[in-house]
């Protein structure tokens, strides 16, 4: 690739000009024929892993420390602590020593290519304080992982993912004080990787940067839980088999705002994508969804999510509901079931007294109950009696991920730090 | 909208956070049972087209005129003038003042969401010298008009579009110098629209950032054409009904990177996107896609682009050859259809001796002839002879387009500034 990347920038065929480097015909054109919607890895991004030395990281503390806010006044997003980390990379040398700094602008020429072609993406993942006083990340090869998918899908590098959750760990015990130590709390961490290329012809960034911001956050629900509204969407479409919507790319969100202000302007509080005449239920605004539902066959009680088939986020929280349900729900008589699954279906078990509870799920709430589902003219129940703003497995699900993030409950998923 | 903007911006369910701002839920909820794909265009960004007053602009020349390259060095979109056009938006204010100002940074907050949510779109457009040393702009109105859909459908605010091109005039009398007066070379114009938001809740950006830079630029083929080969891409997909394939967003293209490498890989210049099951021609990398063949019933000829579905980009050269067509080469006997043609009509096509030429047409190159398209294992002849590098309609497009965008030929497509 960086053969590729050093021949012709030449521009420009196009509305907005590739980067042309394609040499002469190849003899030997490999056959297609299969629709097997994949990218090749060996041409994900910078194709390799790249290594990144923790013991180079520099430390440059802030000579104006923040005052912190009380815990009433944290607003998800919107305050951040005292440093950042970041890491530059370049096509010739790879990863440079990381960083870490006081918070402060990046300072970009406008040609840089994260403004035009959305070079960007990132991880939601969150810091605990213990009863200890420990502090906890929760999954985090999952985040990294995710993240190096992520940036090799948009040709971006990827990078050693437990030398970068060493760098985390550093930056998160320097900004410890920003990690609040009450239940529900939890210092918000934000890693993000842009092209930095300063040039407008579309090809492979030759210089991108990691870098990491954080910002404390109350509970989702100070005051317990508060059932949502959803609006099913049918005439917008996140994402498509061959797309990209399994990625956590910047390219997925902004084109979802205007379907989410427009349920929000009949009322709801989210939006819920439908994929296709089938109407098959995929996830509802930025979370996962999972319906439990008696099967219609057998009765028994089935909790359902849609199956990772590219056009779904891979959740660390879906996959972490997904994976408890089967060790502690299973036992109980519970099926859990990665499946398509539709809008219909859902409204079949309303209709016929099947439907138990249906809820999102993502880092910020962990799980999100929902009340009603706008659709077709119709609104669907689901399941939570008028008082109740959650049902049980929402509710039990939140407490054992509660419990393992905040170390009440020792689990493999909790990296102490 | 902006009472919702400043409503609660509390978080957060979810993977990544959605700014809630629902009201409670509305009696009257509407029914949609259509699948119509649109966007409402009371919610399409700020709603109504915001204005701009040009004559506010302020104008902070250089002090440190840049060196002209000669001619022969000029590559696409890597050395820019001396200054940039920019102008900010604030939900409550609206649009403020334009400035002109040195070429320069941005200095910007790392939680920013343009580097997060992908709240970006741009344009592409040149400006041209005549013969009487005129400045000219090639059917701007097209390119604001474009400009003004993309960031609707994003959230984004709105313009006066001949506001925006009284600026933008402004701008390129400014740096004149930098526009090259020899035929085939122009001075390249990148609008862009970015979201500046500082916080990392998902909503509508309630600030945002325009600006235009300008990058000098030879001629697409400096010694004649020179036809590209294209690999049809079947394995990832770049657009789909529903999506925003037709906006000039940035979220368009840093996926679709990795399929033009493949491509390149294989000794390909450009990748050609393919659609659904039936295989349909969309665009070729980053440029529509025109078929001129022999029609299978009538033998006539007969010039093909896909239709204007939601999944094609709205090309200004793809209209300007439609419309060139029209007038032109159907009074000799051709037929210009906007339809949906499938790769296997164009492989039957040469099969049976019917192809008479392939070309992609975008800002950059005008047209772009192609010889050989790569489709399943096989090779598809577009018909040009060994020795021959573009067919008769693509060099005859070209040579009609400059001629307007010189001002060889008086049109109203080309505005003296």
């Amino acid at each position: 690739m960086l053969q590729q990347r050093s021949s012709l920038l030449l521009s420009s065929l196009s509305h907005c000009a590739f980067r042309s480097s394609a040499a002469p015909l190849s003899a030997s054109v490999r056959c297609r024929t299969r629709r097997c919607y994949s990218i090749h890895a060996d041409l994900a991004g910078s194709g390799k892993v790249q290594g990144i030395d923790p013991s180079k990281l520099t430390i440059t503390k802030t000579t104006t420390p923040k005052d912190l806010l009380p815990p009433e006044e944290l607003i998800f997003g919107r305050n951040f602590s005292d440093h950042m980390l970041s890491m530059e990379w370049t096509a010739s040398q790879g990863w440079l020593p990381g960083r870490i700094t006081p918070y402060q602008n990046l300072s970009l020429d406008p040609a840089t290519c994260v403004f035009h072609y959305a070079f960007e993406c990132f991880e939601g993942m969150k810091a605990y304080k213990d009863k200890a006083g420990n502090l906890r990340l929760f999954r985090p090869d999952r985040n990294m992982a995710r993240l190096n998918k992520s940036a090799a899908r948009i040709a971006l590098p990827t990078f050693d993912p437990n030398a970068m959750i060493d760098l985390i760990g550093k930056f998160v015990k320097l900004d410890e004080r920003f990690v609040p130590d009450a239940r529900g709390y939890s210092l918000y961490l934000r890693p993000t990787m842009i092209g930095t290329q300063r040039t407008l012809g579309v090809g492979p960034p030759s210089s991108a940067l990691f870098y990491l911001i954080a910002s404390p956050v109350g509970p989702y629900y100070p005051t317990g839980f508060k059932a949502i509204s959803l609006e099913a969407t049918d005439y917008a479409v996140r994402a498509w088999p061959g797309g990209v919507g399994d990625k956590k790319l910047g390219a997925n969100y902004a084109p979802c705002i205007l379907p989410q202000m427009q349920a929000a302007s009949r009322g709801f509080h989210q939006n819920l994508w439908l994929f296709g005449e089938e109407e098959y239920i995929t996830e509802v605004g930025t979370m996962n969804l999972f319906a439990a539902i008696k099967n219609k066959e057998t009765g028994e009680p089935e909790l359902l999510t849609a199956p990772l088939d590219g056009t779904i986020l891979e959740g660390v929280t879906r996959d972490s509901i997904l994976h408890l349900a089967r060790e502690r729900l299973e036992p109980k008589g519970w099926k859990v079931t990665e499946r398509k699954f539709t809008m219909k279906e859902v409204a079949d078990a309303a209709d016929e007294g099947r439907m138990l509870e249906i809820f999102g799920a993502g880092t910020a709430a962990i799980v999100a109950p929902v009340r009603k589902i706008s659709w077709k003219g119709r609104l669907i129940d689901c399941g939570l009696e008028e008082n109740v703003e959650a049902g049980p497995i929402a509710a039990q699900m939140k407490e054992w991920m509660e419990g393992i993030q905040y170390g009440d409950e020792e689990h493999p998923w909790s990296t102490v730090l």
